[in-house]
């Protein structure tokens, strides 16, 4: 498998150079909204320490890495009222993983309503903002 | 959130009522292959303490869990020659969950092959022996 590398959107998010919408930070985890959500409330969950995916990830990462998904989780379904939680995590190109540093997705289901594809447009900064906040207020 | 139910399927391979391929277990944990795969390989992993899903699941369960669950992908992989990895896990029917005890799905992908579809027709019990014994042999 190929190396981490370092130079990814992902690191350059939790170094501030790019923004992001923050629902959680901890010592080892950063959470945010996904600016191309596949519904109302999409999050991705990162480590601080670097690995390419969750095959090259060190064990204790991913354990703290998947109680903070749940944590997340929880608080996205009371937030936003979901009726469901999809929770995705790719791994390597032909798996659909795009940015090559460890993310689980946290995908609110609502009843009746199809996922969105990933079409490359970005959602409004304010929609994305009021939902973080909505988010943030039920940890 | 409903209660967990001790009454479903998962529990009962667990307790080999219901025959399965096991590919790994231990005193937290059990994987064994999913009898309707989306790919070849895909293998379900499950806890010993019973939780519905990731929302009511305690954080340790979760812990150890995602640990096995990097393992077994690790040996899909390289069992099965995977060019990637899907790791999927669903809360609730509306987000696609349809066994109400907490399960992470391993989903290998080859590159130019599509997943197949959960058509409700299982896969010869040889195929799947094949699978789980050399999945086995990688771990």
């Amino acid at each position: 498998m190929t190396q981490y590398d370092p130079d990814n959107i992902f690191t350059k998010i939790m170094a501030g150079d790019i923004p992001s919408h923050k629902v959680y930070e901890d010592d080892d985890t950063y959470a945010f909204m996904d600016v191309m959500p596949e519904s109302d409330g999409h999050c991705l969950v990162i480590p601080k320490t670097g690995s390419r995916n969750l095959l090259d990830a060190a064990p204790m990462t991913l354990g703290s890495l998947i109680v903070v998904t749940q944590k997340i989780a929880i608080a996205i379904q009371k937030a936003m009222n979901a009726d469901g939680i999809i929770i995705r995590q790719f791994n390597e190109e032909p798996a659909g993983q795009t940015v090559f540093h460890l993310h689980f997705h946290i995908i609110p289901r609502y009843e009746g309503v199809p996922l969105k594809r990933h079409t490359g447009v970005m959602v409004a900064n304010d929609v994305l903002a009021a939902h973080a906040e909505k988010i943030r207020a039920a940890l």
